[in-house]
């Protein structure tokens, strides 16, 4: 059977992972850089992050919180200090043990051996050990708690098997990070920071996801409990998209934060920890995107509209730039989600069909086109990312620029709407062992490349079950939901009572 | 004489550099870090950093340039590309060496020995380097160019003598990099972005700045010409607040940035690079504070309006709290300078004095109180960071809300009057050697502690005149002006014609 053509080689059915790094390239989002694992951030990759950072800015300042800035480098023996932490992150650090570099007496350059640090430093790979540090000058008493602080920052992890946004040494974070007086104040942060991811998701990335606590045997080293939001792309794997971690008392004590009580006794404070990164642009891309290229929801699209002039004929330049311009800028003083829409005015000399091809793979969420025909017809040339490619709507003018607020809108809830039937077509409720391994073996799903996507299923709460089944098919459990989820049952793996389904899936 | 007792010990006439320390502590903006040279910047200096970006961030894309991200670490056969330039930077650069951290067999943590990188990283002093290694690979001819890129990044250069924000080994910055097809072109954007720096400082810091280029002995290493904005503080040193350097095509062709010309020829592109960054704290502090602290010009300040609740007994709570509520409501419905009046409200149980006095230190433009006896007269009591400590206002609380923008607007003049009558009063035309080295011998100044200031003298380009005076004086040549300056003279030095005076300064 012939297929139609796409911009994108392989199509999502025929290659996933390579259609995901095909994407990124045609979109111009990012690239590999000559650094290992280092990804260079383009600007129209770039802009989508400026735009999740500053909604969830705005989300953070409006709980109460501040932003602030650590160092980037931590003295190795501070990440030492907590126990199960350094188990969970010594293995991939960035380790610096020289201040100073010299001559070769090659014409290269070599570590200056006599500037060697008595103390190597670490590249944060995340902040908790050196905020715990500064924590603990800070806090004298309950009068100074709770500290409400989030940070921007690049954080690195070596990662041998590197993948651009998803998983990359270098990669660009917020790490909000707080201490209370009491564990009920600290729990009722950390869920209420994943509630603002989980809305984050679903408003502005159209994403609805999963919301729960992660088993022991996946927690953020060093917590109690860790909390996410875990998303469903389109191979329907899982992308844990944001963690939010009650830290109990463990990093307080590791780093000494204490604090003279209400009642005049020594206590130790109590700690969370939640993040979000640049992977939710690879979780977007996953999530959304067509054999066409990225489909980018309105809510942090960098551009909203690009307008393409067509000008078959030198003299016929003046008038189609004039009326670009006129229709940017009764665009821009229009609003869309309480901001000005974003407008881009394409006036490259190139050829119409490649510049609009470019547009459809960079996931603009509208396309407009005019030329001397439109300019008599009064009228332009409209094309919603979220509907076919060839699919063009002839508007008024007036009657796109009123429109296009609700244009947008609509093209955010389509999106939304799409990621919610994929999720709800895939995930299924299995009761037996047998339809379990079926699930998850991919010669028994309709399409031999995918597996069946996120099953919820009862568990015993034993790792040793945890364990066989991540051997045996790479699947693991993403969440212990809050919410969904259902009443007790039988844990079919063990026959033993469950006390609640839980989501399995296998993850990025 | 008795002296009137100050918030800051020791007052800026006693000791200037301690002054500097105090007022930082005391204003809660920053601290030093357990790790050499890197300060945590807390969320009061976060929030100044954050308007500062706001605000060129804007300017930079109305300019026409996009952020985007390069990696955070440079492969140390980079930096050996370009002669100078690795001659000005690697002696203080922090070297990755090791990518895994392994238990040392005592409880701590060592690098392990199998993880040693084949070339070490270097993490970035600036980039020029590996971005340009980006753009050899973005450009292939005439068509893809200009690149006008900014990015946001923390960067690290290892100093002896670290001071929080002047000199720091960790600091946070943005540093534009652009690419063009003509030396004129790349000539008018460095000099483009000079003026938003000098229009930055003055619309928005209150700081008045010289502009011009640094001599040979000055420059940016790599750089063709470094243009600069010099800003004088109240020790009369200048501070080199801005930089923007036109790097003709040496970093083009260390890296090769090559293309394709119009006339179909192969050529280098001509690059340039600016930059700015947290350091323009520690300027805004040194040009504005008084011995009660540092004095926010509104434009950048995290708050503009504190409201502190007066509650001399408990049963006059409730009705104060609701008015300074609905005062607060009313200030943020004002807007100041394009934006929503920003205003805290401190309700905390601590007495009034210590409060007000934690503001003055703060240096928040506008300091308001309202107790029971305003309610009843329907006024509050305002108090200006520009005047004096005691100096209240008593106004009624309609007028102060609708004045309350003009008021800030007063405050941001009378900053910039008082940093230009600064500048003006101690920058002298010096015509002869002797009254040269007498203005910068502090024993001949009016006050034992301080030099004279800027001082504007001919010179005849030589170098070794430039070196003797730094050796005998600290003195430098801080900037050759572009439009202020002169006509044509003799350098007092040899007595040699020269084309303009230039600035002489000790500088920070």
């Amino acid at each position: 059977m012939s297929q139609p053509q796409t911009a994108i080689t392989p199509r999502r059915a025929e290659d996933f992972p390579e259609w995901y790094q095909q994407v990124v390239r045609a979109a111009d989002l990012a690239e590999n850089s000559d650094v290992r694992g280092c990804m260079v951030i383009k600007p129209w990759g770039y802009g989508i992050w400026e735009n999740m950072q500053r909604v969830l800015d705005g989300m953070f300042k409006a709980t109460g919180h501040k932003n602030a800035y650590f160092p980037l480098f931590i003295p190795l023996s501070y990440l030492a200090k907590e126990a199960e932490h350094v188990e969970g992150f010594a293995k991939e650090c960035a380790v610096v043990t020289h201040h100073r570099l010299e001559g070769d007496g090659q014409g290269g350059l070599r570590p200056a051996p006599g500037a060697k640090l008595t103390e190597p430093l670490v590249v944060r790979p995340t902040s908790e050990t050196i905020i715990g540090a500064t924590y603990a000058k800070w806090v004298q008493s309950y009068r100074d708690l709770p500290i409400l602080i989030n940070q921007w920052a690049n954080v690195v992890r070596w990662e041998m098997r590197p993948r651009v946004f998803l998983r990359t040494a270098e990669f660009l974070w917020q790490e909000g990070h707080t201490a209370h007086e009491t564990e009920s104040e600290a729990r009722a942060e950390t869920e209420q920071m994943l509630r603002v991811y989980e809305t984050f998701a679903r408003d502005y990335l159209a994403i609805p996801v999963f919301v729960g606590e992660k088993s022991e045997a996946e927690r953020f080293p060093g917590a109690v409990q860790t909390l996410c939001i875990e998303a469903m792309v389109q191979d329907r794997k899982a992308i844990q998209a944001g963690t939010s971690h009650f830290l109990g008392q463990n990093f307080a004590k590791a780093s000494g934060i204490e604090f003279l009580s209400r009642n005049n006794t020594r206590e130790h404070a109590w700690t969370t920890s939640w993040g979000v990164s640049t992977r939710l642009i690879g979780t977007l891309i996953m999530a959304h995107g067509d054999d066409d290229g990225i489909i980018l929801p309105p809510r942090v699209a960098p551009a909203h509209v690009v307008i393409m002039p067509v000008i078959p004929k030198p003299e016929a330049r003046v008038a189609v730039m004039e009326a670009v311009e006129k229709l940017a800028a009764a665009l821009r003083a229009q609003s869309f989600a309480g901001e000005p829409i974003r407008v881009e005015v394409d006036a490259r000399d190139i050829g119409g069909g490649a510049k609009s091809w470019e547009w459809v793979k960079k996931g603009v969420p509208v396309r407009v086109e005019i030329g001397p025909r439109d300019l008599e017809k009064g009228s332009v040339a409209v094309a919603r990312r979220d509907r076919g490619v060839k699919e063009k709507e002839f508007l008024a003018t007036d009657v796109f620029v009123s429109g296009a607020g609700a244009m947008l809108e609509s093209i955010q809830q389509v999106l939304l709407e799409r990621a919610t039937a994929l999720r709800d077509a895939h995930t299924v409720e299995i009761n037996s062992r047998e339809e379990f391994y079926a699930f998850f073996t991919p010669k028994n799903a309709e399409r031999p490349e995918v597996h069946g996507g996120f099953a919820l299923v009862h568990w015993n709460g034993s790792r040793e079950v945890e364990e066989k089944i991540k051997e045996d098919l790479k699947v693991t459990i993403r969440c212990i939901p809050h919410v969904e989820g259902s009443g007790p049952g039988i844990c079919p793996f063990t026959g033993e009572p469950s006390t609640r389904r839980v989501v399995f899936a296998k993850s990025y």
